[in-house]
Order: C-alpha cells, then structure tokens, then sequence
C-alpha cells in the first residue's frame, strides 16, 4: 500500500510521514501527529460548582483554563487516568463518574483521541501535581464555564466539548445549575 | 531564552523542537506541531436542517460526519475561508454569518484554532470540491446532529463545539428546531 516513516518521537508526540498510492496509482504524501490519547474531567459539586486548572499552555504561549486530565501512560484504562489526574491535580475523588463519549482533536493531521468524564459526588483531598505542573484551581459556577466558552475564554477543544455535553446531559434530566 | 529548530515541514503541519531554560535554569524540550489555522461553518436552513461533509479522514483512519471547512492559504480571514469552504465543498452561499467564537484543538503540543461560524439563509449552487476531496454532503435535522455529538458518532474536534455552541445560541434565543 505505502511506506510509513517515523520523522520525530518523543514521549508526548510522534511525526509520522507516509506515502500512500490511491486507487489510480497516483502517490500521495501524509504526514501525521500522533498525540498521547488520554482522558479528562469535569468535577462538579452539588451546588453546581466546577473545578478547572489554569496552567501555562507552551503551544498556546499564555495561561489557558482547562478541565482536569491527561495522557495515557501505557495500556491503562481512560476511566482510571480521569480518577488518576482529578486526585493529582486538585486533590479530588468522585463517587459517581458519567462517561460522556469522546473527542477526535483534528482528524485531518493529528491523530488524537480524549475520553470525557461529568464526576459527581465530590470528595476534597490534598492535591499532588507533578513536578513540572504549575496549576492553579479555578472553582466556579456551572453556569459561568458554559459562558466562558461561548465567549471563547476557556477554547481548548476537549474543555469546550467537555462542557457543553455536560450542558446538555443536565438539560436532558432537567438538571439547571 | 533557548533555541528552535524546525524538525518538518509541508503544507499543511510544521514539527519544530524547542528547548527553553526555566526560572532555575533546568532545560526542557517541547515539540509543538503547527497545524495552518482555518475556519468552519455549520450551515442551517430555515427548517432547521443543517448540510455536513462526510469524508474519509487519513489521520482517524475512517468516514468521518464534518462541519465544512478548510485551513488559510495565507493571511485570509477566517470568514473569507469560511465562505470559499461552504460554497467548495457544498455548492452553498449564506446571507447570514455568525461568528460563534474559535476553539484551539489542543494546547499541550498542538497549535491550532479554528474559528466558527453558523450560516443561515442558504442559497444552493453546484459544489465544485478540489480534486484531493472525496466529499459527499449529509443533510440532517439540527437535533440529529446534536444527538449524534452527544453519541459521539460525530467526534471532530471543531465539529462537535460548533454544533453544541449553535445549540446553546438558538436556546438564547429561544429557537428551537
């Protein structure tokens, strides 16, 4: 079908360069990212508050507010990185974990996918991010996210999808925060 | 503050690695892959349909349900994209454009933004697609389209936060389809 080459790797992010023939014989050249798959979550308490992380973002150059979560380390379930990254970063446990399906970042050049998770029924602890994480914990009404997203202040993708399916899953069960 | 060198190159994607020193003088190495920013549109009729672009998408590795769209040539405006895109890929002019933000796909090792716009009343014309394309439009209704995000059987990063926010705004204004 086509050679395959590995131009870049690095533990975040591989750079692959293929070259595939179509049906007509005609030689096309891909090149692709792959991206760690991981997994991510929106806390939320009973009065409606959610816990997001800001955190400078390299490749966005400047603070971005983001929902809690991360890459996957090797063969480890989305659900147990969402529960690994919620302690790690703001110190929190959940009893009720909803799975809202998932996200393909970009599906022309990346290869990228991240599971999203609502947990419920939140328990607070001491958080333990790691080294090379400088977050912050930006606790706010459910209702205040929607709209920092709808005015493009919280933009990256998986948050903003995160979110909004949130949005509606409470609608679909009559839950108005 | 440290050095950069571009590891790849093509059209559509840039692979450089960085190497920055922090506060405390410890040296860390990002590689950050530049996808070109571009601009999507969901279209809706006055029935409330909206026309999407299915495609076999390299980098997923399948068909995959899109908003229509396409990545800046040069230092277009993302409206203009928008606009060139819609009446390319789906033969479609629009009389109304709303901005409904931009959504940057990851902030961790990607650059990418892509902004969004709802277009209403629609005007139909012939599609002329370039000939890389393999393009064939989906009509659905706009709750289909919410529905299949929510499923996710629509995952397309932009896609799905174009098609959530649009439902958040037709709510504002007590539009319902």
């Amino acid at each position: 079908m086509g050679e395959s080459k590995i131009i870049y790797q690095n533990r975040h992010i591989t750079l692959r360069e293929d070259r595939v023939s179509d049906r007509k014989g005609k030689e096309h050249v891909f090149a692709v990212a792959s991206v760690n798959s991981g997994a991510a979550v929106l806390p939320m308490d009973e009065e409606g508050n959610v816990y997001l992380v800001k955190q400078f973002r390299y490749a966005l150059g400047k603070d971005s507010i983001e929902i809690p979560g991360g890459g996957l380390d090797s063969q480890e379930k989305p659900l147990d990185i969402a529960k690994r990254e919620l302690l790690e970063e703001l110190g929190i446990k959940a009893l009720q974990w909803i799975h809202l399906g998932f996200v393909n970042s970009l599906t022309s050049t990346v290869v990228h996918r991240e599971d999203l998770f609502l947990a419920r029924g939140l328990e607070f602890h001491t958080p333990s991010p790691d080294e090379t994480e400088e977050l912050t914990m930006v606790k706010m009404k459910f209702s205040e996210a929607v709209k920092l997203v709808m005015q493009s202040h919280i933009t990256h993708g998986p948050s903003c999808v995160l979110i909004l399916k949130t949005n509606e899953f409470l609608r679909s069960r009559a839950e108005i925060f």
